[in-house]
């Protein structure tokens, strides 16, 4: 038996949920759920119902797991408490300092409705979090690190664009070459913002514009640059389009610790993902964990769950003594 | 309140096991078993109980989970389905190919014990399964890699010093670096087992010995040898001591996978252990899992579990609240 998914939202994201589930052989999209006009979606495959996002409460009985896509600044903080209500939902929400908020949130809606949510899925929040847990429980004397990148990072490349004078931007978050490997050494490093992470803006100004005053407003912008080693290019709109239309990014969590006795001992745990499209990764991980949802909400549990609380096995469309036999 | 652990025999795992439990606030170490006489047995820390394997019954009421620290060829398919039936236990059994018929054996005693007991504990089996089916189940098309190494193979290791002229050797698995590199890039080609470990091994020849004769025999030796590029450096038994007597070991699981409608976007999962001691971070997991399997008894569930069946919050100290905070 298939199980029957919904994406609520349909960008970027909701795109790469589609692809996702038309690749997967247990699950079927039942439909996409937009805010716009339905009759003005073109959809990723061809066939796929569109509504619009008022028709939802009528399909209650025929989605078994909604997938959520929209966006963590306004979008999700709504939306996934109400559509808790009515189905098991997932979402990406990542705004890390608001995930207890909207955890309970979520977690009231869901237990109301008798349904199961799982928040903050992707990769961080998501994969790079399981694997903090993991490393952590099992190096209890250690230390931890993320590094993200070499990637885009959609927040800088909307800050740059707000500056006056500029038509369009990308900016990269990048490691760096020597903290990565310094933290690979299992030293334990401490390490500055400025010496983890370098930022490389690419910019397409308008004519005429100050571009030195351009540069000068990137690199001491409070948040998101001052802390960073930054460099600005600016190039042309056609080159911007040729060489930064992807949206590539990926990163490294890393662990060192040490055992035995006088802790003599150290060992390294690195988890690295590099990613072509970063929406598209993350709707993968969503998708797994949608089928996860799927199997707590047939055992009967309830409420809002995260990726700590779900056992590897749930994302799996293998069955136990598969698993066991091909994988361990 | 302190989760009480017995360990049940006591090698290098169990040497480990002890001290990765003295080093977790959360974990008291009852007691260690042994089948060698109590008295003669040295413990890491001092004031450690020493108990015969024998009075094991007498202490169902006084160990929370019991870590088996047996082998796999012999020690553990008796001990393992012997001690479920009246402790909870946690087991590092890794013959993979025997891991079904065991787990059937140890989930029939557990449950007839009424306790709970998770097998294959470790890193591989263990962490680089979790690591593979996490991959796969996100990245639905796509090709995983394990390879081992830079480390010592016991197995191998024992199977140089059978040979007859061998004082003593050591042996190690090397990943063959345009191997992991090609796997890395994310072309996902095939790759023999010669492509993809190099093997190296130290001996110590006794005086007269026919070198040529033993380097022969090592490198063409059925299943160890014969289908690897071995190489073969004689040394003294004083270098083969000072530079070799550590058991490092690591390795990495990879995987590449490919997204979108026409799978135009690839992707590079890779997890990865770079260990100075190996029993000693199989140790370090065990305890975790050995916390993760008192959580689980204490909810009244019973029977064989995997890592598979395991969410990670289980095996941390911290409560599912702070993990959220800190973590997610």
């Amino acid at each position: 038996m298939s199980i029957r998914i919904g994406i609520y939202g349909y960008g970027n994201l909701g795109r790469g949920v589609e692809s996702a589930i038309m690749q997967s052989s247990d699950l079927t999209l039942v439909g996409i759920f937009t805010r716009r006009n339905p009759k003005t979606v073109k959809t990723v495959f061809e066939g796929i119902p569109v509504y619009h996002a008022d028709e939802v409460e009528s399909m209650t009985d025929k989605i078994d797991v909604m997938v959520i896509c929209g966006g963590s600044a306004t979008d999700l903080p709504e939306q996934t408490p109400m559509l808790a209500k009515a189905f098991n939902v997932i979402d990406s929400f990542d705004t890390h300092a608001k995930i207890p908020e909207h955890f309970e949130r979520v977690d009231a809606s869901a237990k109301n409705g008798g349904k199961v949510a799982v928040i903050s899925v992707g990769w961080d929040p998501g994969m790079f979090s399981v694997n903090r847990v993991y490393a952590d429980s099992i190096l209890a004397n250690g230390s931890t690190y993320t590094f993200w990148g070499k990637g885009v990072s959609q927040g800088h490349s909307d800050a740059i664009r707000r500056i006056d004078g500029v038509l369009d931007g990308k900016q990269y978050t990048i490691p760096v070459e020597s903290a990565l490997e310094a933290v690979r050494s299992g030293s334990a490093p401490e390490l500055t913002t400025r010496q983890k992470h370098l930022r490389e803006c690419f910019v397409v100004a308008k004519e005429g514009a100050d571009k030195a005053r351009i540069e000068n407003e990137i690199k001491t912008m409070p948040n998101y640059f001052a802390d960073y080693d930054t460099t600005v290019h600016f190039i042309t709109a056609e080159e911007l389009k040729e060489k930064h239309s992807g949206i590539p990014h990926g990163g490294f969590v890393i662990r060192s610790g040490k055992t035995g006795k006088e802790l003599e001992n150290t060992h390294v745990i690195e988890y690295s993902l590099k990613l072509d499209s970063n929406p598209e990764f993350t709707a993968s991980v969503l998708v797994a964990y949608a089928r996860a949802a799927y199997r707590l909400a047939c055992e009967g549990q309830t409420g809002c769950k995260t990726v700590f609380d779900i056992p590897p096995a749930y994302l799996s469309p293998k069955s136990a003594e598969q698993l066991r036999h091909d994988y361990l």
